[in-house]
């Protein structure tokens, strides 16, 4: 029998905590990417205790596993784009600028887990939060904060659009390239990105449902993997936004909390795209147009 | 706008390693179980520091780690079919085998990951090989060892297809309800099914390849997917051989050792099925035909 080996699509890295039940996490960074046709690979921060109800415990993993684990891929495998979730702490944050710094990335979205969405779980130090805003920042091309972590990073109280894109704004200067502030916890689910030149307000209809488990680490990998598959920003964060909201729209009533979504919905009620490099191309959401905002 | 929630999935939990190259391990598993249209929740039982050249080290999961993990799970989402690989150590193996008799599941699939197919490293302690072939063994509704771990579990040597089927029989003799040994790694790739009653040896060529990283768990997992939608035990084991080929065929050059498979091969190449609770029913491979051996 010939052996028809796929063609290499584009490898990422998501460096972020295990979440058992599968909606968050390192299990839904992997899902993303492989819903939009790229290798996936994982180095695990902490592993959580965790269903839809929310997360009990964490146990972080020692800075020399982390390191370890890292070094192994490293070596290994030519990695495009690195995402980067929870890190349980300090140590772990230090160990992954380290990384950054000893590597070669196309992209490097760092989405800032701090405090888990359903319950308030800690997901970082008080220390790691100071080294995150103040040394990882700077070493992202993209950083991905939902509000309270907006809040946590500038020190701004947001309760608006418009305090979104000061807090945008102030991370730019504090050393991120490029900014989404997700707003999905807000009413109008609008997002805002700033790259430095141009402000973007993105408007989205919150979606009835509870089912929103790890809906922020989606958008995130989201992102990531179109950019790994070089799109450019404004389009992959219209691309992955889209991809979050119908995901959300197909989430699965699992569990006794907030379910996951259905990363793979695409597969699930449309002809599958043809070949391995291909992202598809689905007409843009309505509710994701970008909307000039100032 | 409305919210469409899919239909709930059968829903499947792993208990296993993590491999960060995603070859293997819980990884290998969740992948699978999505391609399956199934839905994956997953116990971590130890972090390798791994990539495609093989199990570097292995940081095992303490035990009381693990049945938080369990018991969050547990409490919280209807599991109907537990997939058990990697254990780490005996202490690991009786919190399994004290979660197992504390629920109720579909099926339990009992992978034997007892050592590195890639280096030989120790996936299992010497207690915990014991514990595994004396307790959790009878637990198990399908054990799926492969020539080594049938050869430590039974003590048998095994050189041909008629050794495998021995192993088979005494494995069901020592309390399994059914058995797979899997001759992956043998020169015809011919593994052998026992229930009780009927003996098969399901051929199978060697795909001229060295990307079959993760192979033993995609194979082991995709019985599970199928056993957990309805499937009786030999369809399930002759798809899931037909898949494992198929994903071996279109597996990735990633790394520089063994790449792992394309478990969502199928997405790849045809139009997806429609609707969640659906398994394709593709065509049995002409290798995958049973042959009733004796």
């Amino acid at each position: 029998m010939s052996n028809h080996v796929s063609p290499t699509p584009p490898i990422l890295l998501t460096i972020a905590g295990f979440d058992p039940c599968g909606g968050a996490g390192i299990a839904a960074d992997l899902k993303t990417f492989a819903a939009h046709n790229c290798y996936g690979i994982a180095a695990v921060t902490a592993l959580t205790v965790q269903s839809t109800q929310g997360v009990k415990s964490t146990h972080i993993t020692p800075a020399a596993t982390l390191r370890a684990q890292l070094d192994a891929l490293a070596e290994d495998i030519a990695i495009s784009t690195v995402k980067i979730g929870m890190l349980g702490n300090r140590a772990n944050a230090a160990v992954v600028a380290e990384f950054l710094d000893h590597g070669k990335f196309a992209h490097v979205v760092l989405d800032p887990a701090v405090k888990a969405s359903l319950g308030g779980a800690d997901l970082l130090d008080a220390g790691g939060v100071k080294f995150l805003s103040e040394e990882l920042l700077k070493r992202a091309t993209l950083i991905t904060p939902n509000i309270a972590e907006a809040e946590l990073m500038t020190g701004l109280e947001i309760r608006d659009v418009a305090a979104m894109e000061a807090a945008a704004r102030k991370l730019f200067e504090q050393g991120a390239r490029a900014v989404v502030v997700k707003g999905g916890h807000m009413e109008k689910a609008i997002d805002v990105l700033f790259d430095g030149t141009e402000l973007l307000a993105l408007g989205g209809d919150r979606i009835k449902t509870e089912n929103t488990h790890g809906s922020g680490c989606t958008f995130a990998s989201a992102i990531a993997a179109q950019l790994a598959s070089g799109r450019g920003l404004h389009e992959a964060v219209l691309l992955a936004k889209t991809y979050v909201t119908k995901a959300i729209e197909r989430s699965f009533v699992i569990g006794k909390g907030a379910g996951p979504l259905d990363h793979f919905y695409r597969f699930h009620q449309e002809p599958a795209p043809r070949g391995t490099h291909e992202v598809p191309q689905h007409g843009l959401h309505p509710a994701a147009e970008p909307a000039t905002h100032r």
